[in-house]
């Protein structure tokens, strides 16, 4: 059964994964992380969060579509304490990355590690369109 | 591109996230915790599964969906050993909780972390309606 | 609001899940793990990820699908080090399994622990039929 993919790839890993894959209504985003396109990591997990936005919103908009397009996010961080004590910084990059409350359920992890040690989030989101 | 989403908000959270939301005929759930109404979380694995549940179910029903609705679930334990050790009776309240034998695919991961340190289960699902 | 499934139950906890469930052209499949159908584990990472892949294959092509319909997938990984450490390995064992650059949304996690000690990954994918 063969189906129609409309793929984004970029970055280093380029030839490995997609950061985006569409098909039909369904656009999968490949989680998204805290470093900038200069391959810099911010040291903050504010920071990191609003970079991670940032590269979805990118990544979105090579199909058209926008942050409104969200239905589900999850955020994977590397420490959860941390994470719990800045809810409100976070929060508020939040809403102020999707340009009003945000309208997608939302799941929280603690997890033992990401792909750099630099890193204390990694958010994962489905998008329709 | 605009999409028409169907939102449910409720608790201390309702702001920042939905507990569920729908597009089409896919409704994505945030993670769901045993944690009662009134904020309790049981001690044991097992009854934090089943408060869970009910969570779940209660989500779902405001989408008029049920458990049968639901084609996918991801377990987040923070003690993989216990979770084996109470496998029987896990299943037990899985399948009391879904009515049958469950019909859905499923995915156990442990964790280094939830959002809070009492919770020892999150429990992710995706619905189609 | 009755939904149909199409469902593929097998090995040892065929009762609890089911490997794959299919509703409309959306697959999601349980996470698989690269333990044989003997039930031997491979002590070393990327021959885990070969065994993991073999038995996605399985289930895809239980729905008449193949590696081409998966859209999305994440690993999740016990120690995120060695699996840095060993990425051309992996994603030549990817690209073997994909038999083509994946054409695919990818997320890597690093988990606490997976439910038998001696498993380095888990690999779970969503595919579109």
């Amino acid at each position: 059964m063969s189906i129609e993919k409309e793929l984004f790839r970029a970055g280093p890993y380029a030839d490995f994964f997609s950061q985006g894959v569409r098909v039909g209504d369904s656009l999968y985003l490949a989680g998204q992380v805290g470093m900038t396109e200069l391959g810099e990591i911010p040291t903050d997990l504010p920071t990191q969060v609003e970079v991670a936005y940032q590269n979805i919103a990118a990544v979105l908009a090579q199909f058209g579509a926008t942050m409104d397009n969200i239905v589900d996010e999850t955020f994977f961080v590397t420490d959860m304490s941390d994470c719990m004590g800045q809810v409100p910084a976070i929060f508020a990059i939040r809403e102020a990355a999707y340009g009003k409350k945000p309208e997608v359920a939302q799941t929280l992890i603690g997890v033992a590690a990401l792909v750099d040690p630099k890193l204390n989030v990694e958010i994962k989101v489905i998008a329709k369109i």
